[in-house]
């Protein structure tokens, strides 16, 4: 990489084109290239701001992942953050800091990758900022749009409230496992894989939820259900009774690599503490219950518990033992 | 560091308190700690966008810079780019990524000096994410306001505007040079090394033009008036003719530290291709020049050249000697 605007023309080249999907009736008055950008905003709607970092050594390892996929999770992971609040993702710059020994392959490859997101996102890149960088940073802000008064908090679950969880946890902890044991390019291993290196995020879901104003609170899995249900019983000053036998939990493959075979993966910790998964957490009023079923993604919803007065969050077994569920997931520090 | 929690909590305690000059008609409906922030839209006001990045070996020196500076100029020349199109600052997002060695009160000086430049700037900070990582980064995307069709772009310069520069260029270098000849925190050369640790960013300037419509382009001059003189003319395809004698200039004190004794600093040269004085570059049409000297900042501008239809940029000397001007302001690659 010789100059910082070879790098941006690249950058706006593989990424600049306005995707076909943006509907908003918020307007881009100036996109990138200039000193910022510009954006009209609709009175209809409000603003959801989101960022998120994703670093070389500590997020991903340029050995074991795939540039594409570390373009594509970092756009992903932060408009799972949009999701949380179910908001629909629209806009988002995008800072990113490379090495001046970067092959201009790896970052093609990770363009590509974060294009793919982007698209199935239906975002838009409007600036950003590039730097040299001894490893590879990514920082990304995203902007997102909901209608007035619809965005899902943390903090509005209340006692007798119903807990669902989207999708299967732990999934992206078993692709993690896979790809640090040296699958991480394996074409056989794509399934096991996909979770972790290209996760679904569940836009449509979370914004269904906040149109109908389903439930009391919400957010992402990100950090692993033992971390962030704490989290939300947090912010709601409650607390939480969960059903092991009811989690949806990764299904750990008969035939695994023999660096696995050694290291004891076992489906429910993975479910409570395994991070990435990006599914959503939220809690349902009784009442409001019965409404869930209309939802499209109906079937992929599970109910793991309830929202308790008490402020500790316990962990029912199949044989009925009960046991403090404490934030075990993932913490960059 | 123990916690990514705990770091959270810290910078919120430093930096969360909503800055008392704020009186934007955007209302912040959800500030931090929730998965992203809400802000509900004025439909009289457009929104403008930025991010900016410095990181540790790139664009600062632990060892060289106080961390108050690092934490107030990374705000500081993130909001330079909403002062460029005339926008007032109201709103940031911070990703700070540390690592898990640093200590607690270079931590706490940093957040106080961003701290400082969010009260003069008036912003609140309303979202961000934290992580470890091997080198300081400061990863910020800011957010300004400014009237519908207002912002100032680079592209609007036109054959025979006239081309004004705010403030006197160089000082930030020279403080730059003093800071790495090992004086960053000797408190004897505070006011050579102000514009470089503490820049003044052209807020008010910036929006009383916009206000006006005065400009038909202007940016900041980040990396020198040199390369971003070339970045106006290549976005309004034009050229320009810049006089030297014209450009207020740093000077250079009598008495210097042995180490820069050694160095040639020219002014001139410093001027023209030094980096980070965060000065504001503008170009007006000649018949809306007059409408300048109400400018509550007029003493602070200077005329430096024109803007003309060859796509070449010329530096006329003293002596009317005529060269190309080059881009050799700064470029982090």
């Amino acid at each position: 990489m010789k100059q910082e605007s070879q790098l941006v023309e690249k950058i706006l080249r593989r990424l600049g084109s306005k995707s076909s999907s943006s509907f908003s009736p918020w307007r881009l008055s100036l996109g990138p290239g200039d000193d910022a950008a510009v954006l009209s905003p609709s009175s209809r709607s409000e603003l959801v701001l989101s960022c998120d970092a994703s670093l070389e050594g500590v997020h991903f390892r340029r050995a074991t992942h795939p540039p594409s996929s570390i373009g594509y999770k970092s756009l992903a992971r932060a408009a799972s953050d949009l999701a949380a609040m179910g908001a629909a993702p629209r806009y988002y710059l995008l800072t990113v800091g490379v090495p001046n020994t970067l092959k201009a392959a790896w970052l093609d490859e990770f363009l590509g990758g974060m294009r793919r997101a982007a698209r199935e996102l239906g975002m838009t890149i409007i600036g950003g900022d590039t730097t040299t960088s001894s490893q590879v940073i990514v920082s990304i802000t995203v902007l997102g749009e909901i209608g007035h008064g619809l965005a899902l908090r943390r903090s509005g679950a209340r006692p007798g409230d119903l807990i669902y969880v989207s999708g299967t946890l732990g999934e992206a902890q078993l692709g993690l496992e896979f790809a640090l044991a040296g699958g991480g390019r394996d074409p056989r291993l794509r399934a096991e894989l996909q979770p972790h290196l290209y996760p679904t995020i569940r836009i449509a879901l979370g914004s269904w939820l906040a149109r109908r104003r389903i439930p009391s609170a919400m957010m992402d899995i990100s950090d692993g259900l033992s971390t962030d249900l704490t989290r939300l019983c947090q912010a709601s000053g409650v607390g939480a009774r969960v059903y092991a036998d009811r989690i949806r939990r990764v299904r750990i493959p008969t035939s695994l690599p023999p660096k696995l075979r050694r290291r004891k993966l076992d489906p429910l910790q993975m479910a409570l503490h395994g991070g990435e998964d990006y599914e959503l957490l939220f809690t349902v009023p009784k009442k409001k219950s019965g409404g869930l079923k209309k939802c499209p993604e109906f079937s992929s919803l599970t109910l793991v518990g309830e929202i308790t007065a008490a402020k500790t969050i316990l962990l029912i077994s199949n044989a009925g033992r009960v046991e403090k569920l404490k934030p075990r997931g993932w913490d960059p520090f």
